[in-house]
């Protein structure tokens, strides 16, 4: 087992390992004041690992109750948070208890953002179940739900108090979800890790995961330490987020968040390498791993549309957004651009 | 003009006197970084000073928008809130942009959690046009909405960047809602300013309004500065709150807040002299004062269901529920109790 510290607004460690499932009953113990757990989980996962989560909670002496939803980011929306929080009220859960996020990113965000605002905050621990979740969404605060207008405008700052990562509910994964939690990985190798870019591409994923997403663990918790709340070094966790975000908009959220990003990484070194930015090497490199871990990397919206639904996006401030923008083989600089520019920038990553 | 400074997490300048209204836009602009102001306000305060705010600070060069909702309680719930998020997605409000509170407590908590969470938070301002929100709501960063069962068990602490008191529109509120605001400054006297209580009684609210309402405002200053995150002091600003709530959910929040809280207060002191706890002269006096700035002092609810709806309430942790209980004339204290006990409490409040 590996664990990461994160040294936050709240200090917390991230565990990464197998059968951690079944431990969460005693490291919860050992964490939390009170004795009632509400597990949120959605109409996936739960079949899967509900069952465990509570016998592990329940062996600790809690009193455990469950609130499962329809599995999807469509169901990541405000009527899901409403319910959720009617739910936490309707069982008394008071601000002793905890909440335990069991899923991926959905399930994460969503439960982080109940438990961030349910009585003005009260603690959640974090199980992901999926490698996206393991490596991004559940460790570094950030909570939020979807609006109509653009994926995740509302939310909160709000850190777990504990992140459990049992490597055993990756293996189970289907290609396609397991390939989104790679669009991640990649990431963080083009950020600032030319190594790990070094190990997806000579290795396989599999050949090592605990290292691997401790490694990515790792670097997000160095961004986060220098800037929780995220106005400058965090925000290159956003590499191929921005426009990624517009793609998944203009889909109505029918293509998942890890196929996104992807096709937003491409499309902004595209571009930065027509604007002189990049190096003209990194691009079909980057598309090499993409296709290897079985991404997309190429997207038929128009560029007016992405464009459109891009500046929805909250990394807009006044008339300039932040992009990050890759300036080598493991490497990337937050560039804020003009709210003007942001079309060509898209039209060129657009252009083949 | 006075003005009371609060240290929290964020300084921010609370402003009481007169035409503040007027000047909302050039502190806005030297407060602010964006150009773009989303006013929110309700059915009953719109009509009154909408068009004056929105000319301060278009005045100031801020592009305008606003949001209206139905007036009252009930209003204060979780699909208002969400309506408002929507609206400010779709005007393309951004970080560098501000929200805009003009009413009373309902729209100061309402406003303030969607600005703690739209895009995670972007800066709000309150302009509060009720006693109960000049003294009480709008400082120190409680914001919320109401649940289906129960009061404000939904929020985040967020604070303003900044408040602006009018006096002027205190001077027409209907006397129901004066008095409501009525309930919130005896209760300031009653925890810990003896000095107050004196003044309420021997001169008139009426002589001396700016005095009165800073007098408050530094008192929940100086709490909200021990305690902003309500873990310890600032619970004492709970006084007549706790079965307060219980008594507005009994009524399906037909009894106004102010009322409740003086109805509560009433019933704690006359417990709390049953059990000893405070000299049983304190009880006629607070009752006299109740009277005289014309607030109700019992209710028709049985101890039972009080007991049960209070027990809903967000100041319950585990099996422990924090009464503020009087212990003298002008001074009150934290007294944590067993769940168990409440409804002994509850039923010697209640007898005559």
């Amino acid at each position: 087992m590996t664990t990461v510290t994160v040294k936050a607004s709240q200090t917390y460690e991230v565990k990464i390992g197998h059968r951690l499932l079944d431990t969460l009953g005693q490291e919860a113990a050992a964490l939390l004041k009170g004795r009632q757990a509400a597990i949120v989980s959605d109409s996936n996962v739960a079949p899967l690992y509900l069952d465990r989560v509570r016998a592990s909670l329940e062996g600790a002496g809690f009193q455990v109750c469950s609130f499962v939803f329809p599995a999807g980011e469509e169901h990541k929306n405000g009527q899901t948070y409403l319910d959720l929080l009617e739910f936490l009220a309707q069982r008394h859960i008071t601000r002793a208890d905890a909440l335990v996020a069991l899923g991926g990113g959905v399930v994460g965000d969503l439960t982080g953002f109940a438990a961030a605002t349910f009585l003005r905050g009260i603690a959640f621990v974090q199980l992901p179940t999926t490698l996206l979740a393991a490596v991004d969404a559940s460790v570094g605060g950030k909570t939020a739900i979807d609006l109509k207008n653009g994926k995740n405008l509302a939310g909160a700052f709000y850190q777990p108090k504990a992140v459990l990562c049992d490597l055993d509910t990756l293996a189970t994964l289907p290609q396609a979800v397991f390939a989104d939690g790679c669009a991640e990985v990649i990431k963080y190798g083009m950020i600032g890790d030319p190594g790990l870019l070094e190990q997806l591409e000579t290795t396989d994923f599999q050949a090592d995961p605990e290292a691997i997403v401790a490694r990515c663990i790792a670097q997000k918790r160095d961004l986060v330490e220098q800037d929780e709340f995220d106005t400058g070094a965090r925000q290159l966790l956003n590499l191929g987020h921005t426009v990624g975000h517009g793609i998944e908009a203009c889909s109505s959220y029918q293509l998942s968040h890890g196929k996104a990003v992807a096709i937003g990484m491409i499309l902004v070194t595209r571009a930065a390498v027509a604007l002189g930015k990049c190096p003209a090497e990194v691009l079909p490199r980057l598309q090499g791993l993409v296709r290897k871990y079985g991404l997309p990397e190429a997207t038929e919206y128009p560029a007016r549309d992405l464009y459109e639904k891009t500046l929805s996006d909250k990394k807009r401030a006044g008339n300039t957004i932040s992009l990050v923008v890759p300036t080598a083989w493991g490497k990337s600089q937050l560039t804020p651009i003009p709210v003007a520019e942001l079309l060509d920038w898209i039209e060129k990553g657009l252009s083949l």
